[in-house]
């Protein structure tokens, strides 16, 4: 199985990507993980709501183009639909399953994500209706395709 | 304003402890902020159902020992109550303006939390129906309420 983890923007404080380098040697027991960086497009501050879509706009853009062509998506969004962490890998488990060998997690940028990505996502999941910091959803993501993957091997991570 | 981070257990890896140390700094110009960290008790692997309750409660007793007498309680638990960032900010803005000075956020042990204590608390907060290591969840809480006072000083951090 390949994970292919798309995000828009980068990790800057040594602290979350210390966790997330933990984190990718850790899967790699599960899975082939790579990590797509997309570079963001710089909004300054005052930016009117126009520019900001066109920002989000030309993130998407390069979201789409990112895409392996054959994959099940997952887009990150607070809307979307919350599961526990047993509820994604048991999801996890049924795209696999089911045939499809590569999934695609996929962060947008600080003021968003694109709405052609979220209405292309197979799923779109929500973590928390609280906002956290761009970098440190990275750390959580990566956290919890470890535990699904981990629940799914029979592991004992996450009890 | 005092709040008062109430947590079982220990943070093992750096990257986290950096992170919250990180927060604990910039939240210092909001409140004064203080970590009480309770030792977490042992338990061995392939402990029983009852060895495992016996903990909680021997953790829920230095809980309960360490609270200070006169303060707003909050325990994070994941069947809690769900509230955005801007919801959480608002609360802990209303608590203030009703006349409490102090807020205690709780996190329990690794297996749970006692059910006295999540009995007694004034708010039983979840941040995700998903599971984070222990250690992950103390640097969301921190991060949630730096941004909570941030909302609340009118600040930019949380855009």
């Amino acid at each position: 199985m390949k994970v292919n983890i798309i995000y828009v923007g980068n990790i800057k404080d040594k602290y979350y990507a210390d966790a997330v380098a933990e984190y990718e040697k850790r899967l790699n027991a599960y899975c082939q993980v790579t990590n797509i960086e997309l570079k963001d497009e710089q909004i300054k501050d005052g930016a009117s709501q126009s520019e900001i879509a066109a920002a989000i706009r030309k993130e998407g853009d390069k979201i789409l183009a990112a895409l392996p062509q054959r994959a099940y998506n997952i887009a990150l969004c607070v809307e979307g639909e919350m599961l526990s962490s047993e509820q994604l890998a048991e999801r996890i488990d049924r795209i696999t399953t089911g045939g499809e060998s590569t999934v695609n997690f996929i962060v947008g940028g600080a003021f968003g994500m694109d709405p052609r990505v979220k209405q292309l996502a197979d799923l779109r999941l929500s973590f928390s209706r609280m906002t956290f910091t761009h970098r440190m959803m990275r750390v959580m993501l990566i956290e919890q395709i470890y535990r699904a993957m981990n629940i799914n091997a029979g592991g004992k991570y996450h009890k």
